[in-house]
């Protein structure tokens, strides 16, 4: 079996000219690859005990339903503004021109549950660290932030020092 | 334990006046009734051997890689323009006002490969039937259109008559 880097898909000039866009879609085709993929970021939780997966959209929840049956926890999705129909909180992140907002339901976190974050990719930790905050803005206690892969040179684990940071795939 | 559509929300007036919104949020909460849901996704397809599961974006995601993973399936996202970085075929389908598009990656399936589609909330078939077309355009055979909510009042099934059809929590 092939290292799970090798799944990994390298777009140049995607999103834009400068870019080299790491394509998870090759992985997710492989049954083989996706099954090390989840035992791996198990593997990184020890018996840390999770009570909700959060994933972010959209591309953090292919993962983290998966990683919410394995570890008998529920599942909450982290969306784009004016998506989740009942009431919310929101957190704004910077963006490289702008900003944008992620949103989180109120009830979906009991005051002291423990709660894994997932995403596909760790990249500034813009998105992450907002999540960070929704989680906690709900009384919710991260456990770990888990990423398929990280982009080290982006230095988004520094954004997430106060937290514990694992990822699968790293580029430097 | 609960029926399934015990778990499903009913928001009034979402997205705009006059539309209950079914949020299905509260089911992906709960554990118990994400795995009750799983189980009953693969007693309706029986033993019929699927290759790949096409999930549609963003809330056909939760599922379908759990679909994938049961079925040792690959995974395929089919997604909004501009979202997938490798060569594409794209379907226009029509809106209450006006069009959008979905896209799939030309790679994702083999001639002949057989295809479970899958979406959160048959409505009015739209996104489904662009989605079919995208399969067979990659030359997938698409065994089952599975859905977990159904609104039978908007007979999306109609667009889908060429295909299997199912789905776990209907609304007449």
């Amino acid at each position: 079996m092939k290292n799970l880097d090798q799944y990994i898909r390298e777009v140049p000039d995607f999103p834009k000219r400068g870019v080299t866009y790491k394509d998870i879609t090759p992985l997710l085709l492989d049954p083989g690859a996706m099954k090390l993929a989840v035992k791996l970021f198990l593997e990184n939780l020890g018996d840390q005990k999770i009570d909700k997966v959060v994933g972010i959209e959209s591309r953090g929840f292919f993962f983290a339903t998966l990683l919410a049956e394995k570890l008998e926890a529920g599942f909450i999705p982290v969306r784009k503004p004016g998506k989740l129909p009942h009431t919310t909180h929101s957190e704004n992140y910077e963006l490289e021109y702008g900003f944008d907002t992620l949103e989180i339901h109120q009830d979906a976190i009991k005051e002291g549950e423990k709660v894994l974050l997932h995403d596909d990719v760790l990249a500034t930790g813009g998105t992450a660290s907002a999540t960070c905050k929704l989680i906690e803005r709900c009384g919710g206690e991260i456990v770990q932030c888990s990423f398929l892969v990280e982009l080290e040179f982006l230095k988004g684990a520094d954004r997430l020092k106060n937290y514990e940071v694992t990822s699968l795939i790293k580029y430097s």
